[in-house]
């Protein structure tokens, strides 16, 4: 796909997914059987509302990888690794998850024309939380036992059978992330000064961090960013430097209180000279839903928290600095929440007449 | 936005919004405040699965537009409508819907810094379908009355204050809209041999066939496509003649009775040597599952109508012939319908020892 994609631009083309597009940057060989869904080029988005607050000509982007084919990120990681389990004759993926990654896995798995499962606990979540997932034709089990239990399982099926385990210590999917840093680059062309991103099991952050030192060493961007990680303060392993037990927070996505990427994590925070915070659910839902009614942009609430992180330390930020907000995933993808927290600027029983309408609007 | 966008060939580039890409072929002059998230530039994805069902060196890929920033491709012409109510001078803008436009209007017009108004019947939609609006700052008033006076009564504020319609009447919304042909031009090098729509309020349709038209005017493409216009059996005034008073449908999306481009719609059928033809809510759920179980693509189910629709007249299709599906909006948005219709392979108690997995899993 070379052709020309805009009249106005004859230089513009046609996205050819983040294999194709980055093919110099990731270990696959003119042999691996590339499966994709275009995945990757989500818009760089100014948020000129968010950067007015904190004010001093800094600059603020969001990546919004919610528009990404399955809603979230995790479909940088997954065309490496469904690609990659093809390459190597797997027959089926497996892994432990109940939300983005267990969609990103159905969806590039059956695309390659493998089978995908999914092991779960026993009534640990309902259905409308895998029905993204089912309806992609992943097989679902849930088990007489806990998560750990579930994650156990899935490494010892991806030992003893043809079966490749995506989970987030599948190596390539790190390995697909970082294209996420080399998108920022190629928008803003250099590295921002600041990149403010999630972190739940630490894995995008260990990514992004990748990307932006390989991007570096290639002569693609003259600095590096600091990184700044924002866990939800019900589940900061990270910024209290111990794990959580039982971690809680509405953000479902970065609910995770042992993260396995720990050190890669804690080794981009340090060499980047960056820092982990922790936001409150309240600041998380503040920036959700200023993000929605201020830019027009509506991301899962675990997304936000790379903005409520932002404007909680905004003091912080050098003045002129140009900062990235990572968005992890779609709002579309947790609609009960969108629901709770909604506003509701919802009128009923309006007379169906211009001016009781008109009144009722303050006009 | 002009830098580099890929390191492997260094003429992609960052996509500017489809204002700025088409900007030639807009009714947009220097002195218009774009108004943008950098909507279009969705995927074009071949869809190998169900050119397989076809034969005959059919080619089909699905044009992706679920993958707008609010899900839908209601954006490409509210990208459009808004940016020129803001010029215009406009301090809001109004619409009576419940779905798709209500989202996108919200999320373009707060992003302006526009004030949007919702019409819609009292009692008429649960919650859920309003949340996405209602998050992004819509102000949503339900009148006792049906959606025929909430119609009405926009088209009357609008003449009566400094508030703008943005209902499907809006001229600009067509222009944005039409950006959809041009893009799979660009992709594809020509414009296809058909192109498949689900058609609802035909508005759609109609700036397809307004682009295809336009760009082979510029000499962008060489051919015309056949338009091939695909209804929901319940709500199909276009294939049989006739206005339908109680249209019904799964694919709400497409529930509309009296679509208001019908003549437009009819004049892009016939000079293009196209058909309407309607599909069952069965053969829409059939195509639904088809796409994200074999395809790894999650639509809403009024998008599924045309790949529904290819399907049912496969047979026509020219031996090598080269044919693309619109997809208008996300699964995401509709996922009461993915719950009730995901192939439910879902095992619940599971002893967790790996034999037993194994096992349910026919290992």
């Amino acid at each position: 796909m070379t052709v020309s994609l805009s009249p106005a631009d004859s230089n513009l083309q046609a996205w050819p997914g983040l294999i194709e597009a980055y093919r110099p940057y990731l270990p696959v060989t003119p042999n691996t059987p590339v499966v994709t869904l275009l995945e990757g080029n989500t818009p760089l988005i100014p948020v000129e509302a968010i950067a007015s607050i904190i004010g001093r000509s800094v600059r603020v982007f969001v990546k919004f990888d919610g528009l990404n084919p399955t809603g979230s990120f995790k479909d940088r990681g997954m065309t490496m690794a469904i690609s990659k389990a093809k390459e190597a004759g797997a027959k089926a993926v497996i892994c432990a998850s109940t939300g983005n990654t267990s969609a990103s896995a159905a969806a590039y798995a059956r695309r390659g024309g493998m089978r995908v499962f999914v092991l779960i606990p026993d009534g640990y979540v309902a259905l409308g939380k895998l029905a993204q997932a089912l309806l992609y034709g992943a097989e679902v089990l849930a088990i007489k036992g806990n998560f750990d239990q579930a994650l156990e399982i899935v490494r010892e099926m991806a030992e003893s059978y043809p079966i490749t385990l995506v989970n987030s210590v599948n190596p390539y999917r790190l390995e697909g992330q970082k294209t996420g840093a080399f998108e920022v680059v190629d928008a803003l062309g250099n590295a921002p000064d600041w990149l403010c991103i999630p972190v739940g099991n630490a894995g995008n952050i260990t990514a992004y961090w990748m990307g932006f030192c390989q991007y570096h060493q290639a002569g693609k961007c003259d600095r590096l960013p600091r990184m700044m990680g924002f866990q939800a303060a019900g589940a900061s392993p990270l910024v209290t430097g111990t794990p959580v037990a039982h971690p809680e927070t509405l953000a479902t996505a970065i609910r995770i209180g042992n993260p396995a990427s720990w050190e890669k994590a804690v080794a981009a925070q340090q060499a980047s000279q960056g820092a982990f915070n922790a936001v409150t659910d309240e600041e998380i839902l503040d920036a959700y839903r200023l993000l929605a009614s201020q830019e027009g942009i509506f991301c899962e609430p675990a997304s936000a928290a790379s903005v409520a992180g932002l404007l909680k330390v905004k003091d912080q930020v050098p003045t002129g600095a140009t900062v990235v907000c990572v968005l992890t995933g779609n709002g579309l993808k947790d609609p009960d929440t969108a629901i709770k927290h909604c506003q509701n600027q919802f009128k009923t029983g309006v007379e169906p007449v211009l001016s009781a309408v008109a009144s009722a609007m303050g006009f």
